[in-house]
């Protein structure tokens, strides 16, 4: 599908795509919003996600909780508009710059999935880490926009 | 180590760091410049590189390819000082904000691993698509700093 990846100078030094997709056949992607500059997420593409992604100009990812093809915003409204797409040096990991709007991107309710900071130093009880709530308010209502889906969270 | 992951009300809004690390006792870590708020890196730490990063304020990674802690900088001298440490709504990911002065985080010698961007719209030849440099030069000369330790790009 895309170039197929023969020696190291040219992956990390090429202008050709030449994306590595791990033993499951995905490429992690790191999602960042364009106006707060926030990361909003952390997802997975394969090759038929990242494909889409790039001819749509829409965030598509691989749905590992549901096994399937994900165009983020299909349900919730919430489509991510790609500003720009990046791939790292060795071209298996993607950085995905996306306009949401005043969208959110959290299916917990939040903008950004990562809505809480873990505190730096001594760790005196590895069990008991209390974090922060960076965000102190859901901007959207989850159990509205996501009646009946099943909850992609596992334990 | 870290708390017992038991019930997803508790890893989504609860306060206690509960990360959940992959079949290969990974988790995924987004690397952001608190200057600049380029995306520097994609790395990924086990339950020692995470708890060192908390504890030291300084980024350690799990090495894929050397099989090994990986204190960041060690080697090329670029240190990443934490600014601040934020997990997602599942506890899967990690962002990670750093501060590298004037220093480098890419091993080929760019800023950013990320100096290259992907074209956007129909793909005619997927085996030809062809990237932009972002970052016109090299920061360091990567032959100087890593002398001799072998390349952790894999085809």
């Amino acid at each position: 599908m895309f170039k197929k990846r023969e020696n190291i100078a040219e992956i990390e030094e090429g202008k050709l795509l030449s994306p590595k997709f791990d033993n499951d056949g995905l490429i992690p992607v790191v999602t960042v919003c364009t106006n707060t500059k926030d990361v909003l997420m952390h997802g997975y593409m394969n090759v038929e996600a990242l494909k889409k992604t790039i001819e749509t100009k829409e965030a598509h990812y691989w749905s590992r909780s549901r096994k399937q093809i994900w165009h983020k915003g299909k349900v919730s409204g919430f489509a991510q508009k790609v500003v720009e797409l990046r791939i790292d040096d060795d071209q298996d990991a993607v950085w995905l710059t996306v306009d949401i709007g005043k969208g959110s991107s959290c299916h917990v309710g939040y903008r950004s999935c990562f809505y809480r900071s873990i505190p730096l130093g001594k760790i005196d009880n590895a069990r008991q880490i209390e974090m922060k709530f960076e965000e102190k308010e859901k901007s959207f209502d989850p159990e509205k926009i996501y009646k009946g889906e099943p909850n992609p969270t596992k334990i």
